[in-house]
């Protein structure tokens, strides 16, 4: 090779640690830094502690937030009684988007998968617990997805959560809306029509 | 949208500064960067900071690098008669890896396009001419990118360089190696037609 510059080597390695960044765009992120004003990078450099040091859990629902609660927990207008229960943060935006929802949420922050060695215990499920405890909960939706891992989780939930007389639900399996038949796979469909429904 | 994180958002936004990051991938990053630790959070940070600070021009080929002359220009064992003029530092790397040019650099840091405002005064072409007027330099091999910016660059190269005395060449053109001639397109094929050699 050319060159080897080590302090770019060493901010492409931290570009590369981030979710979905390979060695190539990892480098050239880098590269890119090198083309931002001297201002740029600085300002660069203090979202990134900005973003660490503002950003921590709502202490109720375990989303992301910069205030002391995060804004579902907060709002008035949201029933209590209800909870969806996600994987992610990313999953309640994908349910905020669609405006329908008006109960609130808890993120779990990961799947129960044993091979991995995540066991509920490493997941936010005794803080979900902890809420149902209190008494205002009827409804437990369960939201993880519908992977093998999201599945168990879901099940694993809902033995839990069942005996102590909250409803526990989850969302409806089917073929995506505007897709064609011929892409779904089986499974997909299996469950499709087990879930039918009448006109 | 559920929660509009103000850090949150502007890290987003500084990753989607970056070459070929876009809106979704920036905001992943900035979710990533949630997930590092503050250790590794103030090292990032550092790393940006650092990268600027240390990395400059060579004041020579004007390559990147972070010591006084890059690692080219500092070797006595390279030929600084023959000068390859590039667009960019990643061309550099390219050339270099083929372990063959023992000449030297040049980097011009763009191509001339009077579309996007880029005249020869807004490239390095000033420094490449002083580096002629030094009187060592014997050939100038043209290697911007065979695009319609940077055949119109060498060819401007090539008028302004040809008449001091120095000679100037070109890239061959021709089909990739290891390519299906299916799949070359008729310019490629062209020049490799009207630049064919005897076996």
């Amino acid at each position: 090779m050319a060159e080897y510059i080590e302090s770019l080597q060493r901010l492409s390695e931290k570009f590369g640690v981030l979710q979905g960044v390979g060695r190539k765009s990892a480098m050239r992120m880098a590269y890119s830094v090198l083309e931002l004003s001297d201002e740029e990078a600085h300002e660069f450099a203090e979202a990134i502690i900005e973003a660490k040091q503002k950003i921590h859990l709502c202490p109720i629902c375990q989303n992301l937030t910069d205030r002391e609660l995060c804004s579902v927990c907060v709002n008035p207008q949201r029933d209590r009684s209800l909870i969806c229960v996600v994987e992610d943060v990313k999953a309640v935006l994908s349910i905020e988007k669609v405006r329908e929802f008006r109960g609130v949420y808890h993120v779990l922050h990961g799947v129960i998968s044993p091979v991995n060695g995540i066991t509920p215990d490493k997941i936010k499920v005794k803080e979900l617990l902890a809420r149902i405890d209190e008494g205002e909960v009827k409804e437990i939706v369960v939201a993880t997805n519908p992977t093998v891992e999201g599945e168990a989780t879901a099940m694993y939930l809902s033995k839990l959560i069942k005996p102590l007389g909250v409803k526990v639900t989850r969302l409806a399996y089917g073929v995506p809306v505007g897709a064609d038949l011929e892409y779904a796979d089986e499974v997909t469909l299996y469950r499709a029509l087990e879930g039918r429904s009448d006109f």
